[in-house]
This record gives structure tokens, C-alpha cells and sequence, in this order.
């Protein structure tokens, strides 16, 4: 095999106790993975010294060892100079690091904070933007070998911005880029599925989150910016956003912003919609209140659905979820309203298969639009997720005054 | 130390390409650690046949070694080879096993699934109720070894029925038996001092759910009973439930089961009670709706709380509780109907602390009732959460037409 063996040691007794669960294995497997290596190992072992066997025995079989953890000032932690050893290098203070450190710690430093500044001779310093423990990197022997600390929000950003790099340089990716979105409705396994058929040349990632999955493509940038356009002319343009941010707070920005207010009509969401735009402190700025309206009698009496709506076409119809909005939005005296009636399953209803879901906009200024989706989802929860942000999506373009709803839905694959 | 040294071995190249995170590595480390066992090592590793060489490792500095994985059928599973030679056994064939095995998979077995009817000599073998990969134990040199399928649904049940309880005995607990509880409204670290006190002879875990935290008493049964005991004296009766069982849960059934309807009014919380209730299939049997009344005027147009009330009282008190909870009684026509309005945070509101929360409790035979609780929670998400588990509490038990509410609140301590 032409593939680099690499193996992680993350230290603190805290895992070792089982007190919290360990980060980093997976984090850092899977971009090695992604970047060719191959993982031999990964292995927890408490702050107790025990590190210094442990590293020599992986020196032997392992082109890289990224260690996380055991660089605080106090006395367990030992990595530091277990390092020095199996490395045969002596400790020595980096001034650099030394003036760094006292900026930040002031005369905190003398004492044992001090041996934060001191490094295995020869190693490379790496900063951390979010602690005192510098990392750091050099030769073993053979073996590459990074130190990290072990606190996730230090480590992480260390790692993606110094070490992925690194490792990736080495395996001959240059110009690297990670570029982050976020993607609405559409399954992972699809997703990733997609994403190879848009550039096999881009190192895809995702993550998964309840109201989004993360997307992160790591590559030469132009090819990366490439490909998510492609992405986007097969999913549709709106499932697909810049950064890291979800389609709910798309929609409440934009009410902040304009100074507007949304009341909700829920059926089959039975009220997710409304608790999630009361998630943020402030809501009460742009929602009044919503109603959820389980029953076709709820319909029709709070909200004024007309009983011959339900009738002739059933409360899973655009029919009903145009009255819906309509009702809610002059009950609660808001701006925009929207409301939500669909078939969340597990069995189907009025003949109508489970994930189908109707949607209604009303608004001040702009004539009720509805839409019918069918989402290919097969759980309950899942329904009731993509059809909340389906509507915070549609929402948002409904009060942006863009093109018809149904015209943008029609885009959507694969949901 | 006199304490023994254990570690675990977890085999899954899905581990190391960091497709999943490991979940037994927390698991193990968390109850040895409890019994009293030093967690040296949890090492994971690829399906590639190395737990060879780090099993002949571990074993020189370990009195126990458990793995987990590899004892499938394909051909990438190797654990039952490996650990045969590194204990120096020959993998013989177990009859009965086989004919266990045969009663699962009938004529599949021949061919890859018969080695799963092979063990260590002299090892014995574990049953697992979930697959058909049995695990395994005995001595290697002087090291006790167990082997566990992986899946996680497989390997717990059958390290909490065989590996802890004869682990415990090892470390001189008998009798030894593990109850399962559930506790509302307490918070972790102050349910883990309360445990201390009422009993330090027990073994105390717990687990924190979104909205519950499981209460694990492991020890001798008469003095964990006792604990228990002293414990829900301590809390409140009501806020420790036997079993694993959520306060929504317990709710749900009595009404399925005395063929009851309950509708909701919500302000702070809003939306997430109606968002509880319905969802699980069949909710439509017992929740005809709900409303969302985040703003004064929402309250009074849709819900008819007077606006004297809201005058004179404000929105967080038990005076507009009770109005919402009969105005939306009336409005959905259901049988009961719960409310609830307080201050979420982050900011205090109407002069009231955040975690103030006021209830109402409607119904169609017993006199609407109130209560004002004074959660110590710091975040909103928190405050929302236990308010809607407070408010299905105190529901049921409205219901149920237990002693004045109030009186049941008054023993609830540490919220």
C-alpha cells in the first residue's frame, strides 16, 4: 500500500473514566481517511504519564502521530516531555512562545505555566487563538508528530488550519480550500451521493444537523466553487446556502430586519414551527403567535377553515393550507403568515402517501401562493423537520417577493 | 494501587475512516470506573486483523482486556482467530452454540456463519438476544479476556447482563443488582450530590436525556430501594419515576387509555408542549390543538383572556394561566386543557425572574388549578423544556385527580 499510516493518541482521564466521550478520534479519522492516510489506531489513555510508552510503541509503525491533550501547565499533564523523550530531543524554552504566553498569562507565567513556552528542540510551534497551550510539530525518529491540546475548541481550529493543511500538502493537495455550506432537505446519503457526481476532484465532507447538514468542500477552490454550482442546478438553488447557517434564521433576520411578523398554522407539524421561531431570546418581536390545529374541527373553528374546503378536497390540499394562512394571519394581525398540513405518517391519509405536505403564504402585500411537496422521508420526525424548514425556506422567498413559489419548488430534486 | 488495570480494545474500520463515533469506549470506562477498575487503554482499530498484535500488547499490562467487534461472519472479522492464538487456545467448535446458531439462521449456516459457533478452547461463551455473534471469556496468560459483537444494540445488554455483574463480583459486590429510574426538573450535577447523600453505598450513574436523566442505582437492593426512598423524599415524590419512562410518556397513555382529549395554550414555551404531544403516531386521538399566544394581543383575541387580567396581573401570573388554559379548552372543545406563560429569558420580564413560570389546568370535572414555579435553570432552552415537563406532570396528575396541585408542588425541591 502507497498509503501513510497514521494513529492519534488522545489523553485525559476524563475519557478514560468515561466521564465525557472522545471528539477527536473521529474528527480526525475521518479527514485523514478523506486525505488517503490510514489509520492504524486511535487510543485514549489517562493523563498519567503512561503516554511516553504508548508513543514509542506507535513511533515504530506510523509514518504520522497527531497526540491531543497534556500540554496544561499543571502537573499531570506530561505529554510534553514524554514527547522530548521519545523524540531524544531536550525541552527548550522558544522566546517567542515565551513573550506570547506572558502577554496573555502576565505574571501568572512563572511558575508552571512558565514550561508552556518550552518545546522539544527543533519542533515547530503552532498558535492556538483560543488557549495558552501552544501545539506542536516535528520529526521523531521517522514519524511526524503534531501535539495539539485536548479541549475540542482549541484543538479543532489548530487542526483545520495547521495541521489538515500540512498533511494535505504532503499527499501533493495544493491550493486547498475548505469551503463550508449548508444544504435544507436533502438526505446525507444522497447528498454524498451527488456531491462525487458533481466533482470527483473535490474532497467532499458533510455533517449532519437536525435542521441542516453541513457541507464542506476541501479542494482547489476553483474547482470547488465549480461544483457547488453544479450541485445547485441538480438540488435547487434555494436547498443550498453560503456558510453555516439554517434556514430558520434566514427567515427571522429578515423579519428583524424589515421590522415583520409571522404567525404560524400548523396541522401535521403540530406546533414545531412556532417553537422554533421562539427558539431566540427576542421572538417576540416578530412573532405574535400561531395555532396548531390538529383537528379539522380546530381548523375550522379557530381558524375558519370552511367545512366544504375539507370536504371537497381534504385537510391534506392547498385548499386548506391557503385557508390556514389566511385565517391565522387575520386571528393574530400579522404580516405574513403561513401554515403547514401534511401527512407525517407512519400511515397515509385521505389516500394521500406519507410526505406529502401542502404549504400556505399569505401576506400584506402579495396574493396566497401554495405548494405541495412530497418528501421521500420515511420517518415521522423527518417529515415534520424538512417540513418546517421547507416553509421557513419558502417563507423567506415569499416576503423577498421572488418568483412564484411553485416555480422554485419545481427545482427541488431529490427531498 | 491495589486496583486492577483494564482496557478496552474497540475494532471497526468504520472507527478509524471516521464514519461513526465510538460509543463503547465511554460505556466500558464509565462502569469499570465505577467498580473501581484504572482504565489503561481504549484503543480503536480497523478490521484488518492488527487486534492481533495489540491484543498481545495490552495483555502484559492489563488484568483485563475487553474487545468489542469482529465476531461476524465475513471475512474482514478476525477477532475470534486473533484472540485464540494470543491466548494460546485452538478455536474449537461449541455444540450447543452451533445449535443455537442453527435455530437463528437454519441452513445459512453453513458456510461463513459456522465460525461464529467456534471459540477458544476452554473459553465460555456469552449469549447475545439481539445477533447471532455470541461473545466469549477466559484467561489468557493471566489476563481475563472478554470478546462482544460490536453493534451497539447487541454489545450493551450483554455487558451489563454477564460482563459487569461478574466484573462487580470480582470486586467483591454481591447481591449487586442495577435499578433503572427516571428524574424530572433536577439538574445532573445536582442530582449527582443529592445520590451521594442518600445513599454513599450505592453506585450511582446517570444519564443525561433531553428530557429526563436516567438514574442508575447499582449496588445492594434493600439499601438501593432505601436510597431511592430517601432520595424522592428529598426531590418531590412525583419527580422520580421507576423505569425509563418520560413525563410526556406517562401522560400520553393515561389519556389513550381513559380516551381523553387535552388541548394546550402556550406563551413561553411556544409551540413545544403541542410539539411533544404530537409527536408520536395517533396523537390526533387525545390532542385536537393548541395555540400559541406569544403576544398580549393573541392572548386576549384568540384565547379571550381578559385584557383586565392582563392589566392587572400581567402575562406571567396564574390569573392569565387560568384563563388561557379555559379559553383554549373552550376553543378546541377538549376534555382538558393545560397552559403555560413565563419568563424564558434571557432577560427578566413584568419584574419576574427568569424561570418564573405560571401554569393552568383545565378540565371538564374538576376546578381549574394553578401553579407558579420558580425554575433555577440559567438558559433559556432549559426554561422552555422543563416548563413543558412540569406542565405534563402536574396534567397527569390532574387528571389522575390527585391532592391539590399545589400541595404536590410545594415538596418539589431543587428545580
Amino acid at each position: 500500500m502507497d498509503r501513510e499510516n497514521a494513529s492519534l493518541i488522545v489523553i485525559g482521564s476524563e475519557l478514560t473514566e468515561g466521564i465525557i466521550a472522545d471528539k477527536h478520534g473521529q474528527l480526525v479519522s475521518r479527514e485523514l481517511t478523506a486525505l488517503g492516510y490510514h489509520m492504524n489506531q486511535i487510543v485514549a489513555i489517562p493523563d498519567d504519564g503512561t503516554v511516553g510508552h504508548v508513543l514509542k510503541a506507535l513511533l515504530k509503525k506510523n509514518d504520522i502521530v497527531i497526540i491531543t491533550g497534556g500540554l496544561g501547565p499543571t502537573s499531570d499533564d506530561m505529554t510534553r516531555s514524554a514527547v522530548a523523550e521519545a523524540a531524544g530531543k531536550a525541552l527548550v524554552k522558544d522566546e517567542a512562545a515565551f513573550e506570547r504566553l506572558y502577554k496573555r498569562v502576565g505574571e501568572r507565567i512563572w511558575g508552571a505555566n512558565e514550561k508552556q513556552a518550552y518545546f522539544p528542540e527543533g519542533f515547530a510551534t503552532l498558535l492556538n487563538p483560543n488557549g495558552t497551550a501552544e501545539g506542536f510539530f516535528g520529526e521523531a525518529g521517522d514519524t511526524l508528530l503534531f501535539c495539539l491540546p485536548g479541549p475540542p475548541r482549541e484543538m479543532s481550529p489548530m487542526f483545520y488550519d495547521h495541521v489538515l493543511p500540512y498533511l494535505a500538502a504532503l499527499k501533493g493537495h495544493h491550493n486547498r480550500k475548505r469551503l463550508e455550506y449548508s444544504t435544507y432537505l436533502i438526505a446525507e446519503a444522497k447528498l454524498e451521493e451527488l456531491t462525487k457526481e458533481a466533482s470527483p476532484l473535490i474532497n467532499w465532507g458533510t455533517r449532519f444537523q437536525e435542521y441542516r447538514i453541513s457541507l464542506y468542500a476541501d479542494g482547489e477552490e476553483g474547482e470547488a466553487l465549480k461544483a457547488i454550482e453544479r450541485l445547485r442546478a441538480m438540488c435547487g438553488p434555494d436547498l443550498i446556502a453560503d456558510g453555516d447557517i439554517t434556514a430558520l434564521g434566514a427567515l427571522t433576520s429578515l423579519l428583524r430586519e424589515r421590522k415583520l411578523t409571522l404567525s404560524t398554522a400548523e396541522s401535521c407539524t403540530g406546533g414545531l414551527a412556532a417553537m422554533l421561531l421562539t427558539e431566540e431570546a427576542g421572538a417576540s418581536t416578530y412573532f405574535p403567535g400561531g395555532v396548531v390545529s390538529y383537528s379539522p374541527d380546530v381548523k375550522e373553528n379557530v381558524l375558519g377553515v370552511r367545512p366544504e374546503t375539507v370536504e371537497d378536497h381534504g385537510v391534506v390540499s392547498v385548499e386548506c393550507a391557503a385557508e390556514m394562512a389566511e385565517g391565522v394571519r387575520m386571528k393574530t394581525h400579522s404580516d405574513y403568515a403561513l401554515s403547514i398540513t401534511g401527512v407525517a405518517g407512519p400511515d397515509r391519509s385521505e389516500g394521500k402517501d406519507v410526505g406529502t405536505v401542502c404549504f400556505g403564504f399569505a401576506g400584506k402585500d402579495r396574493g396566497t401562493e401554495t405548494v405541495m411537496l412530497h418528501f421521500s422521508s420515511w420517518g415521522r420526525a423527518s417529515v415534520r423537520r424538512k417540513s418546517a424548514t421547507a416553509a421557513f425556506i419558502l417563507m423567506r422567498a415569499f416576503i423577498e417577493g421572488k418568483e412564484p413559489l411553485i416555480d422554485i419548488t419545481t427545482k427541488w430534486n431529490y427531498i
